[in-house]
């Protein structure tokens, strides 16, 4: 079995792109069985779409590349703590494992604020994990608001 | 003003074109001003995406349209509850007020499970109203669901 670092890391890639063209740095990418399906990262700013985030990319393009809404064999990897409406929709698409990078205390609607998998009312919840390539994924986001500011 | 029904009944309106096309039948009308912007419906079946609830198309056309990802003087109507990747959307696209038909306490994100606008951590909240029209609201969606029996 391939470590989940290995997808990490194409996740990270695909955040690199997103900071050189000044969207926030976060990369999402979809695998099934040990095979890539997507590689995407957030692209609101030039969608001039706040739910452009790199999970929702993530999920429409693998869920028309499989052919089906449900992607029940399919695990997410995402360089940021998914929000509310990301979490959420990856409830609805039925993911079977979520690996996330960094934590997102401010926004992070997983294990902060709405805390999507903790509701009853949430039917289908992945088997998820945190904090995989941390250091490396929260960086990119630490230097990106620093250019910021 | 135009009283808060009056858009409903668009809303309503695409929820009777979801209906007819065997999609879960909500419909969702964005407003700025007292001209309506888009009017769309649930096309998650057809367009093969999860993602695709009335309110996240209607986000998303209403941004491209007035070509800002931020619609602080829009208002929302929906036939139904948001569910809660709906209604962190809303508040990432900063809609100024969101009105609801019918309440939905089983997958419901406002006012049942996450109550996302509850949280400090959801930044913009807007003003919101549910139960608008709710009868005719949800007499579509229980037809819908006797029919798939």
């Amino acid at each position: 079995m391939i470590h989940s670092n290995h997808f990490m890391q194409y996740a990270i890639n695909e955040a690199r792109k997103a900071f050189d063209t000044a969207e926030v740095p976060v990369g999402a990418v979809i695998v099934c069985g040990e095979q890539i399906i997507t590689k995407v990262h957030n692209l609101s700013i030039s969608d001039m779409d706040i739910t452009a985030h790199a999970e929702i990319l993530a999920l429409r393009e693998a869920s028309h590349k499989l052919q089906t809404r449900y992607l029940t064999e399919c695990d997410l990897y995402v360089t940021l703590e998914p929000c509310a409406m990301c979490a959420y929709a990856i409830s609805l698409a039925r993911i079977r494992r979520l690996y996330f990078g960094a934590y997102d205390p401010k926004t992070g609607g997983v294990d902060h604020g709405p805390c999507i998998f903790a509701h009853s009312s949430t039917h289908h919840k992945p088997e998820y994990y945190g904090g995989i390539e941390e250091r490396r994924c929260s960086k990119l986001l630490k230097d990106f608001f620093i250019n910021k500011r």
